[in-house]
C-alpha cells in the first residue's frame, strides 16, 4: 500500500518510514523541513507545511495514498508554551487541513493521528496506568492543542473519513533532538567519553517516573493502531514500563567508558507535577495483538551510540 | 457579589440575569447585540463581540468581576455546520480571549464556561444516562468548538484560574427563538388559534428522546455549578426527565383553544442518528444539592403563552 507520512523527517518520523518500507509499503515522506540525513531509497518526498491548507490538499491529492500518518507538529511541551499561537497554527489548523484535504475527495483513507499522553493531565494515582476512556484535562497549550486535533478528528469521523489516533506516551532512541531528557543524558556522556567536557553530569529532578518506549517499538504500534482501529477509536501507544529518570541515568553512566560523577543542579530541581504516570496499552494489545514491551540497555545502547557517532563527527580534531 | 454575563440579550442570558438579581447579585450584561426586551432596572449593559480580544479584556477590567458567566457563543448547531469557521471564532476564540482576560491582572474571579451535552456525540444506550467521564467524541462543527473551548478552560486551570465547566442539555422556555423544536410548535399552535395559519401542525421526526429542562432551572443550575464547583469541575445540567418529542408535541396541542391536527412531513423525516439521549446530574447534585426537576406542562404552558403574546402583537388587526 502506499503510505503518506507528515513530519517524515522528524525523530519518529523516520523511524516510522523504516517500519512502513520494512512492511512492504510505499512511502511518501512530507515535511517542512528537509531531511538531516537523506531518506531510504524509493521514498518520495514533498516539502509541506501543514498550516498551508491548498499544500495539504495538493499533497494529499498528488499522492492518493491508502495510508496516512499524520505526525507533523511541533512537539516540544516547552516551546508551545511559549508560542501558544503557532502551536495552535501547526497542532490543531495543521490536522484540520489534513483532515479536509481527505474529507475533500479522498474519503477512502485511512487516516492516524498521532496525539500524546499529555491531553489527560493530571492523574490521579489510582486511575493509573490511564486508560482511553479518562476523561481529558490538558494542562499545557501542547496538551490542548493536541486535544482539540483529536476532537476535529472526531468530527471528520462523523462525515466519514475513517480516522484512529494513537496516543504516544514517551519515547526515545537515536536521532532524538537533546532537548529531550535520555539524549540530552546520553550526549553528555558522549561529550564526556571524548573530553569534550569535565567527567561531570549536571542533572534536574530525577525521580519521576514515565512510561518509556524504544520509538522503533512505538511506531510499530501506530500502525497498529492504524491497521486494528474502527473508525474513531483512540488507543494509548505504551511501552508497558514505568520507569524513573534516574533508571536511564544510571544505565547510561553505567556505559560509559569512563567514570563520571552525577550532581544535582538546583536551578534545575523543579517541583513535580507529576511524580508518575503511565498508561495501559489493553486497548491495542486485544485489538491488534500489539504487546507494550521495553529493553531499558538495548534501547539505551543505540542512543548512546547515536551520540557517540554524532560527538565523534562534530567534534575538532 | 457583581456577576458579569456573556451572551447577556440571549435566551439563557436573560432567564440568568433573572436569576443573578433573585439572590441579590449586581449585574453586567455584556452582548454584542442590544437586547430586544430593555434589561431589568440596575443591570449595566456593555456591548461586547467575544471575538474581540482587546475589548474582553476592556470587560473584564472594567467591571472586575467576582463571577463570571459565559454564554455567548453560536447555539445553533445547523448553522455552526454551515460557518464552522466563524462557530470556532465565537465559541473558541471568544472563550480563549475571556479566559486570558481574567488570567492577566483578574485571576481571582470564579468563571463558568457553559458547554454543551453536544460534546459526547453519540453514546451507546447501555452508558445512558451519560455522565461527565464519559469520554468525548463530537460530531458536528458546534459540538467540536464546545469541546475545544473546554479543553482552553482546562489549560485556564492549570495556570491558576478558578474555572468550571457546565455542560447543558436541552433546555426550552419562554423567550426561545423557534428555531428550537418546543418553539416551533408552540409559535405554529398560537397561529392556528389567532387563525393565522390553518388547523395543521406539520413535523418531523418525533420519535428522538432528549433530556429537556427548563430553562429557569437550567440557569439556576449553572449558579450550583460555579458555587459547588472545585477549578477544573464539570457538571451536567439536565432534568432527569427523558422526553420524547411527540410528548411536547401532544402537550401543546392538548393546550391549543381550537384542534389541530398533526401531519408528518416526509420532508423533515431524517433517521435519527442519536434516537434516545440523555444525562447523569448526580454529580451535580452531590456536590450542591441541586436536583433535576422538570414539570413538563407548566414550562410548555409558559412557552405557548409567550408565544401566544407574541403572535397577538405582531398580527395585523
Amino acid at each position: 500500500m502506499k503510505a503518506l507520512v507528515t513530519g517524515a523527517a522528524g525523530f519518529a518520523g523516520r523511524h516510522l518510514i523504516e517500519c512502513l518500507l520494512g512492511q512492504g509499503h510505499d512511502v511518501v515522506a512530507a515535511d517542512r523541513n528537509q531531511p538531516a540525513v537523506p531518506y531510504p531509497e524509493g521514498v518520495e518526498s514533498v516539502e509541506l507545511d501543514v498550516i498551508d491548507e491548498q499544500a495539504c490538499w495538493e499533497s494529499v491529492h498528488a499522492a492518493r495514498p491508502d495510508l496516512l500518518l499524520h505526525l507533523a507538529g511541533m512537539a516540544r511541551v516547552d516551546l508551545a508554551e511559549s508560542v501558544p499561537d503557532l502551536c495552535r497554527a501547526v497542532n490543531i489548523a495543521g490536522t484540520q487541513n489534513m483532515l479536509s484535504a481527505c474529507l475533500d475527495g479522498h474519503a477512502g483513507v485511512r487516516f492516524l493521528l498521532v496525539s500524546s499522553a499529555e491531553v489527560y493531565g493530571r492523574v490521579d494515582a489510582a486511575d493509573l496506568p490511564v486508560s482511553e476512556d479518562h476523561p481529558l484535562c490538558p494542562g499545557t497549550a501542547y496538551a490542548v492543542s493536541k486535544a482539540c486535533a483529536e476532537m476535529h478528528l472526531q468530527h471528520a469521523v462523523a462525515r466519514g473519513l475513517h480516522a484512529v489516533v494513537a496516543r504516544a506516551f514517551n519515547h526515545i532512541g537515536p536521532g532524538q533532538s537533546d532537548d529531550f531528557v535520555s539524549a540530552a543524558f546520553a550526549h553528555q556522556v558522549a561529550r564526556i567519553e571524548a573530553g569534550l567536557q569535565p567527567p561531570l553530569l549536571s542533572v534536574g529532578n530525577l525521580e519521576a517516573v514515565r512510561d518509556f518506549s524504544d520509538v522503533r517499538h512505538t511506531v510499530t504500534g501506530y500502525l497498529a493502531c492504524l491497521e486494528a482501529g474502527q473508525p474513531g477509536d483512540v488507543f494509548n501507544v505504551t511501552s508497558g514500563a514505568a520507569i524513573k529518570i534516574r533508571s536511564i541515568l544510571d544505565v547510561l553512566t553505567g556505559m560509559s567508558s569512563v567514570p563520571i560523577e552525577v550532581a544535582v543542579d538546583a536551578d534545575r530541581l523543579r517541583p513535580l507535577d507529576v511524580p508518575v504516570f503511565h498508561g495501559s496499552g489493553d486497548r491495542l494489545a486485544v485489538a491488534s495483538g500489539f504487546r507494550p514491551r521495553f529493553d531499558i540497555e538495548a534501547t539505551l545502547a543505540d542512543v548512546l551510540d547515536y551520540w557517540r557517532d554524532k560527538v565523534e563527527k562534530l567534534s575538532p580534531r
